[in-house]
């Protein structure tokens, strides 16, 4: 993917006048009308992203990137780097809270390292490792632009393989010790807001730590300086791999017409930035969750989305996202088997008033 | 079910060793500690009411009482009273919001008739019928005493029924034209608080016709002067057949260590009354969903329940509670399927500060 490829990333505008339509028929389903709330805002946004008048989700389909960051070396991560490798191994043995939901929702899975630091052998293990972890952004860019070009082109071709083999609902995960960390950064250089307004604990550092992490942080973008237009500028001086690939896999989603299930903090920070990339992108966005890491709140409200779920998770993998599925999917079935007033010879509303 | 029934109804305490074994036990699992939120929350409390160490929820079982009221001669809902008989129909054919839900998750399910006005003739029908439709509690009791006591009964017996079948967890659901205004008056007489606090559209009525309601409930209750230390003597005046049956069934549930998924603002009613009954009872349920009728939220403020979903839901049925329930089983997959970090290699958290 280079730059007039991605110039010319056409996503389709939501059909509106299907979405009328689900409106319309979803007040002739048994019950009073709007009565299941967000559900049936779903149900027509669903219809909206799909052109379809009877949206279909499943099967899910989860894609996790696998990648390391040099900016790990400033002590920003309350577990050692060697966790990307382990926990990209514990995925592929099916051992992650992430496997537990993609099994519950039957979800497809694929695993992407896209720069895992070590070599990583597993039959189930895609590898499109670009480098061995980022640079650290605090000393230099953490990638070159070509690789930003390549990692991008490596998410977009791992969602369309994924959309290949059948997924009707993305979901885009990742695990990468010192993602949030990188992530901070990326929404601090595109809102141009203070890091420690949006700077958190990640896995769990403590107080003290954390604000050593919004130093780095904020030190890292003044050396940087990243063009806040700029998405692939970002992602260039201050982004990861995984991050990258993410925005890549949401690009094509869009531009498919399938629907993107938003995971936490790091996943809304791609989805930011893919939607800068191409505005239309977050047209097929639903926000899963909201996650408890403090940066969440501010790239929610500048998304423009609503989470459907608020268990104060902080997991990142795709978990929020996958656990709310069940939720999403059950909008779908509400237009698929609900039966209309007709139907079921069941009297509407009242007409007159008392 | 007699007053000394009630009495000797024993609600076994909560199982706290099991509580901290599974609190435990879950910081060993391959994930930063507490990251799973409430999910971890919910995982420790179905084990302590359970047992369990690793407990299972599935399959749930789905209880639906079917009554009429007699207020509904007052003009309180926005439907006619024969959409009740025309609702448990649908049930019956699978065609309503509730049937959908079910299905989704597997749930077995049960429609009972305590008190539908219209004879119905279906197979798979479960018919208890006290009396057709409670007495209009403007102007007389709603049920005798001897009729509250029956109707528990036929409760605790449906949900013995549903347990015995195999359910792991009990959704208890409810259909009856005129229940939101019997619920407001009901929550009204044990909170002491003003009537228009609580009382809102049901199933959809104008803001004029909502004063109304509240107008009839206020008369009601001065009329009636329910005690609001007893529990029996509410139902009695103000109550609904189905409702009540819905109190007896979260007895059983409860004394049977069956988790309890609470449903919306009549459902969390109910949960009051039979919290009022025995107190231990709300210590075997979770709150599914916050529903947008507005008594719901001074409902589970007195429950002292945080709702898992706000989808701004508002149907009842038990549909909130049915829509809710794949992310609390989500919670008992992670203590049944995820690897530890000793199993799966990876590193914990640095031990060392920065």
């Amino acid at each position: 993917m280079n730059k007039n490829d991605i110039k010319n990333m056409y996503i389709p505008p939501l059909d509106k006048t299907i979405g009328k339509e689900v409106s319309d028929y979803l007040d002739t389903l048994t019950k009073p009308k709007g009565s299941l709330g967000r559900l049936e805002e779903l149900a027509i946004e669903l219809a909206e992203m799909t052109g379809q008048r009877f949206p279909v989700i499943t099967p899910p389909g989860a894609i996790i990137f696998a990648a390391d960051h040099g900016i790990t070396t400033e002590g920003i991560s309350a577990f050692p780097k060697e966790v990307t490798t382990q926990m990209t191994l514990n995925f592929l043995e099916g051992g992650a809270a992430m496997n537990v939901f993609c099994r519950q929702i039957n979800a497809k899975m694929a695993i992407v390292d896209v720069g895992v630091t070590d070599d990583i052998s597993h039959d189930q293990l895609i590898s499109r490792k670009i480098r061995r972890g980022t640079h650290n952004f605090l000393h230099e860019d953490a990638m070159t632009e070509a690789e930003v070009h390549e990692c991008l082109s490596i998410g977009c071709e791992e969602a369309d393989q994924m959309i290949a083999s059948g997924a009707k609902t993305l979901i885009i995960g990742e695990v990468g010790i010192g993602n949030t960390t990188s992530a901070s950064a990326l929404l601090a250089s595109m809102l141009g807001i203070p890091v420690q307004e949006i700077t958190g604990p990640g896995t769990g550092l403590n107080p003290e730590r954390v604000v050593h992490k919004q130093q780095i942080i904020e030190q890292a973008i003044g050396a940087r300086q990243p063009n806040r237009d700029d998405a692939i500028d970002i992602l260039k001086k201050v982004g990861g791999f995984e991050i990258t690939a993410m925005v890549g896999a949401m690009l094509t989603a869009a531009k498919k017409r399938i629907p993107i299930i938003v995971d936490g903090f790091i996943c809304t920070v791609a989805a930011l930035l893919a939607t800068k990339i191409s505005s239309g992108t977050s047209d097929y966005m639903i926000a899963g969750h909201h996650s408890k890491e403090p940066g969440h709140q501010k790239a929610l409200e500048q998304l423009g989305k609503k989470p459907i779920l608020d268990m104060q998770m902080r997991l990142g993998e795709g978990t929020g996202a996958a656990v709310a599925f069940p939720v999403i999917e059950a909008a779908t079935k509400v237009l698929n088997e609900m039966a209309t007033f007709s139907e079921a010879g069941v009297s509407e509303k009242d007409k007159e008033p008392l």
